[in-house]
């Protein structure tokens, strides 16, 4: 568990899209963050208070999040004298990046002698269990993808918020690293060891109050042969009772796999309901979000429309629409 | 790539189950079998020579492979002086148990000393690739069960075999401890990086002569919650052309999953040709391998009759019958 609130550290990003990390915190969890932290020539900028590290710690602040990626993941030079400054001050690191805070032997020696905590979410730290599939209490969301990078992750935390705003009970679960940083917790569920996914997945959405929703962070596809392993364990060891089914219509392919058409979502809806009934035996599909960012609003509505037409089913662009008719589909189940 | 061929230390095993690692090399590759190693109060006996580690190197063993398990899969002391005496007389030693041979000190030191490896084959040593999908050259073909341990190993190896009796291209491709001891080589899938999964099994089976098949060791099921995601990797990883089910037909419930039933043959033919359609539009269920070891003869055989009458495909327990009517079924695709 990573230790809120966060002090945003952009560095150098040379656009918007480099500071993307940092971005998603702000967004999904503005409470966490207390202000950036730009280096000389950053052009990413957030509107939160550009604050330096003795500010930030005096407005409450516990840890520098590199909320920024660079070319390579690599931790430059430049990065290295706040990073080390910052543990002096008292901040925990968190990161995401390949490139491990941990190895790199001055991060890793200043902060033994300041006895702070490194984070590499990208490194589970738990020893996760053998899956049980023994039936838990509380409600458990998923979206399935016909794709990778559909807005699986975008679709669970909306829902989370539209919940939350509703006041009913709900966790973000997060199974990523983008999603580990933004709530601060969770798996990363692609540096898992195989026989311990599932397990990990259960370890993550334990028991519950039986009115209390998780809203699982969905990775990969079912369809995705690289990475379709890992989204069964999500299906299997999330045990949902409830899933959305994430599409991107303009896609031409399977994302990185020029040779692979995506699945109608037909074909998803009933291959994820088959294998999510096995750990679940009342799963059921409650509606579709699309991510018709690469659409204008005309052909956006238009494009959900035939698609809730012919799969009968609510289905919204969370983005554009908010996730209200999915949070209402949830209540009739 | 574990050198052959073996001296198998059968050490103090208890009975012959105990030793059944060393029974499924000596069976399935007898010429890899030099002889076996048993200490005072062996129980199991594998009718091989009884050598002693000098007399077996002159024979040209080059591993000593610990072919039996004791509880707790620890590393006895007495073994200890065994698995030493080997290092120093020139053998590498190769392991399946879950204490890695590695993390024993005087093991590790003098493996160091003498230049001789030791093979924890529980552990990956390849930085495996992420799956790229590519359809790739030979063909392949995968057990797929409808629980855990209902003969997947068995009928690969099985199929193999008569592959080979008959002149044919085949490579049995381990992808569990037991496989990879039997032949040397192989892939650990249940403990490889999620990530990477699909993408070992790739690795595992290579382009091919157009007339070879990698008969693929199967691992889980896809109806087993807590290893799904493996078996998953194996359907989209391995691009099988042909699949075969198996099945155990008096086990009461999923394997170590007391509240879940087995799925009906019918519901894995149907569940793993669609997932496998997606790595393999060509593949084919070509035949049912049935484990009736715990029935008698007529039972058994009014069993198998009944399956094939019921599914239309060839259905045989390739233990009581040999593996040739499901070889068949290869050469019609």
């Amino acid at each position: 568990m990573i230790e809120t609130p966060y002090l945003l550290f952009l560095g150098d990003a040379p656009d918007s899209l480099a500071a993307k990390v940092a971005q998603g915190i702000r967004d999904w969890r503005p409470e966490n963050a207390i202000g950036q932290f730009r280096m000389e020539g950053c052009k990413a900028d957030l509107k939160l208070p550009d604050l330096d590290l003795v500010d930030a710690k005096a407005r409450g602040a516990k840890t520098l999040v590199v909320g920024v990626a660079n070319r390579g993941g690599v931790i430059s030079p430049a990065w290295k004298k706040v990073l080390v400054a910052a543990l002096e001050e008292g901040f925990d690191l968190a990161s995401g990046l390949h490139n491990l805070l941990r190895n790199e032997p001055d991060l890793a020696a200043v902060a033994e002698a300041t006895g702070r905590t490194l984070h590499d979410v990208r490194i589970p730290t738990v020893a996760y269990p053998i899956a049980t599939g023994k039936k838990r209490s509380g409600k458990r969301c998923l979206a399935v993808g016909t794709d990778c990078s559909v807005g699986k992750m975008y679709t669970a935390l909306a829902m989370d918020r539209e919940m939350k705003a509703r006041g009913l009970k709900s966790s973000f679960r997060a199974t990523g690293q983008t999603g580990i940083l933004i709530t601060g917790e969770g798996v990363p569920l692609d540096a898992v060891i195989a026989d311990f996914m599932a397990g990990a997945v259960e370890w993550l959405t334990p028991d519950n109050d039986d009115d209390h929703w998780d809203m699982i962070e969905g990775q990969g596809s079912l369809f995705h042969v690289s990475y379709s392993g890992v989204t069964m364990a999500l299906v299997h060891g999330g045990q949902p009772d409830a899933l959305v089914l994430s599409h991107e219509p303009t896609r031409p392919h399977m994302r990185g796999l020029p040779d692979y058409q995506l699945p109608s979502l037909e074909d998803l809806r009933d291959v994820a309901l088959t294998l999510a009934r096995v750990a679940n035996p009342k799963a059921q599909v409650v509606g579709i979000s699309v991510n018709t960012a690469a659409m204008g609003e005309d052909e956006a509505l238009s494009c959900l429309e035939g698609i809730e037409k012919r799969m009968g089913l609510p289905t919204v662009d969370p983005f554009r629409q908010g996730a209200g008719r999915l949070v209402d589909a949830l209540d009739a189940i």
